[in-house]
């Protein structure tokens, strides 16, 4: 697991001035999605299995403190401190495949300071990316209306390694598996491959039939034909005749180019014309939520799509806002409430709740309050310690299909025209008025140092 | 470095058919980006160092040999085949750093075909995100002109295993650093790191001065103070109090949030009637070329950027439309090219070179024609093993800057009015037109085996 190095500078230069002051107490981070982009409804709640994961091998090796010591900007006592830091407390989260809104905690860290402080950007990193991957993909997955949809986006994500996180959070969001092999060697994700073009041109430019027949023969029950080399209609006369002339039934055909619609058209015509039609017609290319619903309701006779590109860098928001903000610490053994007042991002103070409403509806309160409807947030880390049964990925996947089942149509339409409801409770919108209100009396109260 | 199951299932299916069949002689592929995004006029050419350390340690783990024994989809003969895999083929490249056109290799492989088949998701990856991430950083920088560019994109990528890699590329493309501190470990790029808003809040909501007071002690000349916590007039008016009562020169403000025009002009004014003029001002809050080239035009008098979402993620043009093709493959002693004629995705056949006719105008060729200008694709491995010393990191981003310097600036706007020139010389353009006819024919002369 990566190293406690992958964090941002401040994360350092901050730590060693809390350290240097003795302000190691408790603190709350909380970590939320500012808001949604626009095309998206809401968000499919992912990445917390590799935070726990990161949290408990959270360390520094001797080869960073080297390197810490070697620029001189850090003090040896507080780099022999770091030797034997560790993460020491506690994670509240909103379990893994929820469908939730903008401004709900996905997260809370309750640490002392310069814990909750060195993991900042690894959280944020691993959280926004993978509820970025699952909300893409659920849209996808909807578009799709009960069609497969196959994660192929490896070779489009910011290097290999975020291959398996991808798939894990492609196959929350509902994906049928991957094309990512990673991912089912070390997750049990299910996992296909067809075949490329490349494999149709090493039998020549006259071998394609060749190349289907050596294919099917060596892999009678799943060899699905990539039939868009040259022609897409010659193609399929060619899958047609491998199969003819092997006896093997074809299972099916994948087309990556042109007009889908027409072309599945045609193969489908074709293919039952030669008494196929148990062979499924799988499509990829470029494909979105978008282009799946257009294809599909100009009639296209698809099974399956392979999703690569615009699921693996959610290319129409490939970021989420993603923060990790300070709510609270502890002060002489009392919690005291903290907000950022920046214009345009201030953040919401104190410890939240959630408590969901009905499907797509939750108010945020204040931990402690006494609110209706099912709260979310779950103790899953005590005292650095897992406390909770990790649910499987699949109880997670089930989880978000069946509350994702629940959600309105409008917001999962394509291009949403409702988004998922979060109203702040009473009182902790009047907690916000009335820090936002000392802050500015604090403002007018001040002299100016300077004129300008 | 990651295992060799981090493919695409395809690449494997592929290859056992290609073992069963004895089908293990040497191809080509060439790695190529198929078409620039709107916004770029060219790119550059990045990921090579991560490619060759993928190829130099390219093998499969028993534990990966199991995990495919157990699906049952793979002969044991070629699982015991692939135990003793390495990569043993030829790479050609152009330089890490070197801007250039759409269609154009940045990458050979010339390798048993097994071999060359099974890199193909990784290699893809590692050189289009790369790419991207330095072409993206570059149109940045030049935004900047001159100015400081700073990656703070961690917390942005699709997680943090993608840090070292993307601070490389924007290292490359002219970033002054990152604030990733594992790159600095790792490459030796120098790192950066101020202030977040939870330091300044750790003081509670009335001690924004002591927070800078201390901050300033603990880092005397390297401190830059985030001044937008609450208000930025009042946060500029603690910053120069800060500096003042600790009689510690200001080094630099951070301002994160507002419009960062007003702020900045702000900023500079109370500065300097402090006398404090060698302050300098860092801006970030989802800045890229074109809000930069923006606020720069509105007279900011801004001296660094601090960049992420939008650099790391490439949030305008999110994906490189990147491909591995195979160009040819040795039959009877004799090198035969190839090409995928599907629609609107046909590849150039055979292996090709490129000619440099001046700054910003290639010529692709066939290898061997004689062309005039400087050729770019250089022989870096050979027979598994690197045959020319890798340049050194600043080697390759001097490189990058000289040769960015040349282009013109209709080709480096936020909006560019020109595209990086690339022309196929006449040889290639007659073979894949011949090529392109004799399928044609082929297919003209089959009679269809099903009317459709």
């Amino acid at each position: 697991m990566a190293g406690a190095l992958l964090c941002d500078e401040y994360e350092l230069t901050m730590s060693q001035s809390f350290w240097r002051q003795g302000d190691t107490g408790p603190v709350a981070f909380e970590l939320f999605v500012r808001s949604l982009p626009r095309e998206r409804g809401y968000l499919v709640a992912c990445g917390l299995h590799d935070v726990l994961t990161f949290l408990g091998s959270f360390s520094f090796s001797e080869d960073d403190l080297s390197y810490l010591a070697a620029g001189g900007r850090y003090d040896p006592a507080f780099l022999a401190y770091l030797r034997n830091l560790r993460f020491t407390g506690s994670v509240d989260a909103v379990p893994e495949g929820t469908p939730l809104g903008a401004g709900e905690p996905l997260l809370r860290i309750i640490a002392p300071r310069i814990e909750a402080t060195l993991v900042e950007s690894a959280l944020v990193a691993i959280v926004t990316h993978q509820t970025m991957i699952a909300s893409k993909t659920r849209k996808i997955v909807d578009a799709a209306s009960g069609r497969d949809v196959w994660d192929f986006s490896l070779r489009r994500l910011h290097g290999v390694g975020a291959g398996v996180p991808t798939a894990r959070a492609a196959w929350i969001g509902g994906a049928a598996g991957t094309a990512t092999v990673e991912a089912g060697r070390e997750l049990g994700i299910p996992t296909t491959g067809t075949m490329a073009h490349h494999f149709v041109l090493s039998y020549g430019m006259d071998g394609e039939e060749k190349a289907f027949a050596a294919f099917l023969r060596e892999f009678p029950t799943s060899g699905v034909l990539l039939v868009d080399t040259y022609d897409v209609r010659t193609g399929i006369e060619h899958a047609i005749a491998a199969s003819q002339s092997t006896g093997i039934p074809l299972q099916g055909i994948r087309i990556d180019s042109g007009d889908l619609v027409e072309h599945s058209m045609l193969a489908r015509r074709m293919l039952d014309a030669a008494g196929m039609t148990a062979a499924r017609i799988i499509a990829s290319s470029d494909l979105d939520e978008y282009r799946i619903a257009d294809i599909l309701d100009r009639g296209a006779p698809i099974d399956g799509f392979g999703v690569g590109t615009m699921l693996g860098t959610s290319a129409d928001a490939p970021n989420l806002s993603g923060v990790y903000k300070l709510v609270a610490q502890e002060m002489h053994g009392r919690w005291v409430p903290l907000m950022k007042c920046s214009q345009e991002k201030a953040t919401n103070p104190g410890m939240h709740a959630i408590f969901r409403q009905d499907a797509w509806h939750d108010t945020v309160s204040l931990v402690g309050e006494n609110i209706p409807g099912t709260p979310l947030l779950e103790r899953v880390v005590e005292h650095g310690t897992c406390c909770s049964p990790s649910p499987s990925l699949s109880a997670i996947r089930s989880r978000c299909a069946a509350m994702m089942a629940e959600l309105p149509p409008e917001l999962r339409l394509p291009h949403p025209t409702r988004t998922f409801g979060v109203q702040l409770s009473g009182a902790l919108t009047d907690l916000k008025e009335e820090l936002m209100a000392e802050h500015v009396q604090l403002r007018l109260h001040r002299t100016p140092v300077v004129a300008s």
